[in-house]
């Protein structure tokens, strides 16, 4: 184990350009804190990156909407932000979090819920944790 | 538990236009089948993932190169893919991999070895499984 420190901010610049709005996005990757199940892949542009940092709340920035996503302010399935880690190249975000009800819009815990075979199809193995016409 | 099956093609339609070669990219996140550790973020085309559903080993697409990128072919570091999994909009895929080596090509197990705090420094909390001047 080595400890050492240094700023490591998201590079933006180095993101993907945003269709709707001209911004630079980058990936950001939702785990379960406790389980370490990847829950959901979103995008952050700074304003998102900024806001989940000052809040403890992940808040991501909708590609097709071209705006904000302030995650579970219609469903209440708020995550709260344990930890965020960056990768090598500063271009991914990792947010580490306790999920409110399902992460997915389809009521799933974790929008990962298909498991593809070789051959293309695909198994669902779990139960929707909620109805999502309960939700939205 | 419920179990249904139907087909789960990604839809690489969806993906990110590539500014290098043009092809539609989608994100691609790899976490260690074992210890559930998410170890990075890449790319893939439909040529990317059809020879990673082929011959189970991960295959990505270089962003910066605009190439196929074999993952370990240069360091030897490479994925086993164990299961394959698409989200919910089928535009990001998660493979459970059997990782030799290191994920990063800095060395370190998972490219995501630095944790950001709320005022930008970072911390590394592990230390390189590999010298990257070892393999590459």
């Amino acid at each position: 184990m080595s400890a050492s420190s240094d700023s490591a901010s998201p590079n933006f610049a180095a993101g993907v350009p945003c269709e709707a709005s001209g911004d630079r996005l980058l990936p950001a990757i939702a785990q379960d804190a406790t389980s370490g199940r990847v829950l959901m892949m979103a995008w952050m542009n700074q304003t998102a990156y900024d806001e989940t940092m000052q809040t403890g709340r992940a808040v991501y920035f909708s590609r097709s909407r071209g705006k904000l996503w302030r995650k579970g302010e219609t469903s209440g399935h708020q995550q709260t932000v344990r930890k965020v880690q960056v990768d090598c190249d500063a271009d991914t975000i990792l947010l580490q979090v306790d999920q409110i009800g399902a992460a997915c819009h389809e009521g799933y815990a974790s929008c990962f819920f298909r498991t593809v075979a070789a051959d293309g199809s695909a198994t669902v193995e779990e139960a929707r944790l909620v109805n999502p016409a309960d939700v939205y």
